[in-house]
């Protein structure tokens, strides 16, 4: 089975089992429109990359990581997009959850995306209970408080930002679960594979800040320029567009000397480059750069 | 340490650690606002006095069962005081998360009080972590899709509901959950245990409907009379306040009579009676009884 086709499977039974029995069917619905077709699946990716590299001993549990990781980040989309976010009415290319089916459904299916994330993990513990502790807990270290996604978002509200807690926690946060989670599904030491994590969610998050500067709003699938709009920090506003693409590729390269030695450690560094020509964007007309 | 001890020690260790190292102060705040001081903390008060009835010998589990239950309940209080459900500007005689701190802090403190719930299993889960595992299951089933409270929320969102499945996942579901995951915390099987939760989360629906229909918003300490503002069904508008408090009596004895035999059954047929006390409403002046 190719690594994509074994994600989206993992996450087509996750939603499977969401629909069974009387259960309200608009909610099901949002469910599956939140989380199919999906994007690029980039953090379940590389959390089974991780897994394989690392001997894959126990694929029910290597599975049910992918899928945690993903319906958190799907159900983190659908809170981000809310009215009281970022009030988002396109996100991949259709109308946001909130937008398609009702404020309270977009609430309740970021609730519920959470939750079965965590379910995905406990449904997968037969093989060993240990490992499934150990993912729950990378899981919610690094989607809730002190330091998690919600944290990162939070961050937003305050005054006074820790602005490296905050990039830290707001978009580097899922991409160290993903490499630690990979590690601690085939039952390796998560600590080795932070910095990985860490140096792949700075790559996302400059590549990012040179997709809301350079592309339009049809190239994104979502709103462009927000992090003008917003007054968010943002790397090509700190370092131009030449300096944002230097520092993706330094990035990159510390990214693939951090790979711990390992069997599958060949396949990885194959796996950092493709995922780093995949974030490089091509550069449009740069009359058009927003750096204001 | 008595119960109560036990369970505030529980939420205040989560909340302690919600708040380690650098986070953003204001959604730390929020979150204990939300948590603390806190109700009657019936759900977990259940929970720990099923798990004492069935041996308590992995005590803790049973508190980060009673925690994981008392901070989803939290979390859906919040996020159902939003704008875009129920609009409430006072909880628990205080002003409602939204309207203290702000939308965005209100939605990720629900967020975030989900993932908590569910870490602070995982945290307890050394002792055992199959039985931790189970636990998880339980949490997420009964918080969840298809039939946990988001399912039983969800279904206001819906034009045609089923009133069953809507009454026994909005508010019994977390009852159930209550006596389930006490038994599983000491290892007894949750299956014997779903009728009482379920018989004590109806007791508790009618009790609701009654104090909504008979008290003013000072002695609720929310607002007054939503039922019939919201049309929602209500076993006032179908039963009167006469029939409604029979019907209460009798699902209580039901209860009572649905305890299976284990070392603590006693002390538990007490622990019901009392909540049957607590939870039927001293009834004030008929007059202004609201039952259009």
């Amino acid at each position: 089975m190719t690594p994509q086709t074994r994600i989206e499977t993992a996450l087509d039974i996750a939603l499977i089992r969401s629909r069974a029995g009387s259960c309200p069917p608009k909610l099901a619905s949002a469910l599956e429109y939140a989380v199919k077709p999906g994007g690029a699946r980039i953090r379940p990716t590389i959390c089974l990359n991780v897994a394989r590299a690392c001997g894959d001993d126990a694929p029910g549990l290597t599975d049910a990581a992918c899928a945690a990781i993903e319906l958190i980040h799907c159900g983190s989309l659908v809170h981000d997009d809310l009215p009281a976010f970022d009030n988002a009415d396109v996100r991949r290319g259709k109308p946001t959850v909130h937008k398609a089916w009702s404020e309270p459904l977009a609430v309740l299916t970021g609730d519920t995306l959470i939750i079965m994330a965590f379910e995905q993990i406990a449904l997968a513990a037969r093989s060993d209970a240990l490992r499934a502790a150990t993912l729950t807990l990378e899981l919610a270290r690094y989607s809730g408080m002190p330091h998690g996604i919600c944290a990162g978002q939070a961050w937003e509200s305050e005054a006074q930002v820790d602005l490296s807690a905050y990039h830290r926690a707001k978009t580097g946060a899922l991409f160290t679960a993903a490499t630690r989670m990979g590690a601690a599904a085939a039952g390796a030491d998560p600590e080795a594979w932070t910095e990985l994590g860490a140096r792949i969610g700075e790559a996302f998050q400059v590549a990012d800040d040179l997709r809301d500067a350079l592309y339009d709003e049809e190239t994104l699938g979502k709103p462009a320029g927000q992090d003008v709009v917003n007054a968010r920090p943002n790397a090509v506003s700190e370092l131009g567009v030449q300096g944002a693409i230097k520092r993706l590729d330094d990035i990159l390269s510390g990214a693939i000397s951090s790979i711990p030695s390992c069997p599958g450690e060949a396949a990885l560094c194959e796996m950092v480059r493709k995922t780093a020509e995949r974030l490089t964007p091509v550069i449009p007309n740069l009359a058009s750069v927003r750096t204001a």
